[in-house]
Formats: C-alpha cells, structure tokens, sequence
C-alpha cells in the first residue's frame, strides 16, 4: 500500500489528510521500537483548528462525534504518513478511544465506529484492529474525543 | 498449555468458559500483528447476558467485583481459546483494568484481583502480567468493569 | 548506558531513586515478553511513603503535579533498574498518563512533562517516547496522578 494510493483512497471519500499536528511537549508524535510504531494519542485537530470541543451528548451530537473520531483517525494517518510511510506498515494493532460523555450519554460505539470505518476503508486488510472504548471525565482542551493507536511495522 | 487443560482447570475452579462475545462495531476481538494478540475491551457478559451493570460502591458491591473482573477474564480466556488458541501463547503480557466508582469508593485492587487471580490461577508462569487500574465515569452500557490485555504468541 | 550513569545523572539533578514499589495485589511490577518490558502503573510515592493525593487544579498545584509526575517517572526508572538494568534496555516506547482533575483544570500537559522531561534528560535517545494524556475521576489511593509504561529490551 503506497501513500500515493492512501491519498487517492481518502480523495474518493472527499476527505484530506491533514497537517500533522506538532507535539505539546517533551515528547515525539511517533515512536519507532522494535517494530512498533507507537503514535501520540490524536485529537480532532485540522491543520492546526481545534473542534469538536465539549461533551458528547449535549454540546456535541453523535453524528457529530463520528466526524470527530474520523478526524481524529485521519491525523493518525498523517502521522504515520510524514513519520514512517505506509510501506513499512504492516498494520494496525489496536485503538483506545476516549470520550467526554454527558450524564447518561450511551451511544460511544457509533461514535468510534468513525475511526474504525476509516481504517478499514482506506487502510483494507492492514487498518484491521482490535479497540477498547473508555469514557474519560476530561481531555486537554476540552476534546471530546482523544485516539490511541500502534502499528506494526515490517 | 493445551486448551482441554484449560478448561481441566477451570471445571476444577467451578467455572466455565463463556462464549466468545462479537465485537459491536468495525473491529475485531483479537488481532494478531508480530507476535502480539491484542484483545479488545472485555466485559462481563455471560452468553449474551449482560451482567454486573453500575457503580462499584452503591451498585456492585466490591465482592460482586471482583466477579465481574473474574468474567471479564473468562472472556478475555474465551477469545483467545477461539480465535488464536492457547498453544500458541508464550503469556499475557499486561492488563488495563477499568471501573465506575462511587464517589470515595477506594477497592479497586481487590475486584481487579478477580481477573489476575484466575490469570495465575488458570495459565501459570504464562498469566503472569503487569497491570494498570484506572477510574472511567463510564463505559458502554453501564457496566461496572472492563478489561484490555494484551497476549505474546510464540 | 549503565545503571551507574543513571544514577549519577539523577545525582547532578538532585535527584535519587526511589525504592522499588512491591505490587499491591496478584501482578508483577514489570513483565518482559518477546522483546518488550511492562511496567505496572506506578504513583508518586516516596520508599513506602504516599504523596500528592487529591485532585490537580485544587488540592495539587501545577507546580506539584510536575514534581508528582516526575516522582512516577523515578518509580519507573527504579523499577527497571532493579528488574531488567538499563544496559538490556533499547528505549522507552510510550507513556499513558492519568491524572484527576478538578472542574475546569487544564494544565495536564505541563505536569506529564514533569515525566516526559526526567526521561529525556535521564535516558537521552533512550527515553524518547509517544505519550497519550488523560483524566481519570480516581486513582487507587487519591493519587493525583498515575503512569504506564513499556520499554523495549535489546
């Protein structure tokens, strides 16, 4: 899988990636060990604008949630993309998907659903993956949602 | 460590294996990149029932807990019986053990003991793991608990 | 890198190592596996003695959380130097960070500096990491912060 055919894949859809986003401190956005890529947990951030800010289940609606997991999945792929390139990816292993939820707010599945779909629509057999969904009472900046990924590497 | 071993044991323990919930969304239960099996979140989900839902504290009791991380166990046991088999595990590597607590509810050690407890119990030198135990104001479908590992194969 | 500089590096910061913790339940501190060492989660606490508990933001100051995290951190690096020795040690892979929050607190990202710093100070291109950052309603014991690791051995 070239990036050339990522880009191409993610056109069809109408989407871009985006800029990948810079780190917020002492550390590196991707980590390559052993044959791990490890990535830095991924908001949903587009070429440096902060959205999708608040609580999912009042502030943010699901489908809205969906959007910000797909955003979120897209600067992973950014990420990997400027870092190590998609033909040292063997695939991805597994996502931790956390979310700001209101009181009673139970629909989290549908929302991470628009990372998962992404991986699997662009990525095909090597966007497969294992999750885990925990909501959280806050993230930086007030995010509603926050993505945690490993890929392994060739 | 063969399967029928396993389930030798767990018959010793008065348990059983449940059977190995589907994944609700575009994921799956295992997957197996490298030589890591990543196992999705596991619940305490008894054959399609869903049990152990609320708060540890008010709700679920801390015994009651424990159970529920001993059946997030048995999951976790379950899905990689099926999907990889135990023959091909060298051991589990490290668990995430999530809850909903009561407000100054302070036991954690003791119900995530349910799940470390039937790992040693049940696979020996290869249940040995690591383990990390954090607070959630919620998971989907209101369960009390739920567990991420992680499996090295050989 | 030996064991040796480490601790000598530490003493030009005014720093020392920690003892190791014992584990609080049926686990291990750290676990190595294929070609990777876990780490349990690991809390500030000083040979035995439990320190900044409550919430960030109230009862922690920034300053404090920074001085909370780096205490993790050193509880890391004592971990490892006493079960692996950092000469078997290739580089730290990822950190997941935990903190309670009070309403409204929004400084997580200098505290886990207070982590990510010592290890890059400590450990050089060895402590180069990915991290993720995020709020928990409760760790065990009221501490206000928490750290995961894994390290990938030669």
């Amino acid at each position: 899988m070239t990036s050339l055919k990522i880009i191409d894949k993610l056109g069809q859809l109408g989407l871009q990636l985006p800029a990948a986003s810079t780190p917020g401190g002492n550390y590196v956005s991707v980590n390559l060990r052993g044959d791990i890529a490890y990535v830095a947990i991924q908001f949903p951030i587009l070429d440096g604008q902060y959205l999708f800010q608040g609580k999912l289940g009042t502030e943010i609606s699901t489908e809205e949630g969906y959007k910000a997991m797909q955003l979120c999945a897209l600067n992973v792929i950014s990420q990997i993309h400027h870092k190590i390139g998609f033909e040292k990816i063997e695939g991805l292993n597994h996502i931790d998907a956390y979310y700001q939820p209101a009181e009673g707010w139970d629909e989290s599945p549908k929302v991470v659903d628009g990372a998962s779909d992404l991986f699997v629509n662009i990525l095909g057999d090597k966007g497969k993956h294992s999750r885990a969904i925990i909501g959280t009472p806050c993230l930086v900046r007030n995010f509603s949602v926050g993505l945690v990924s490993t890929f392994t590497v060739i």
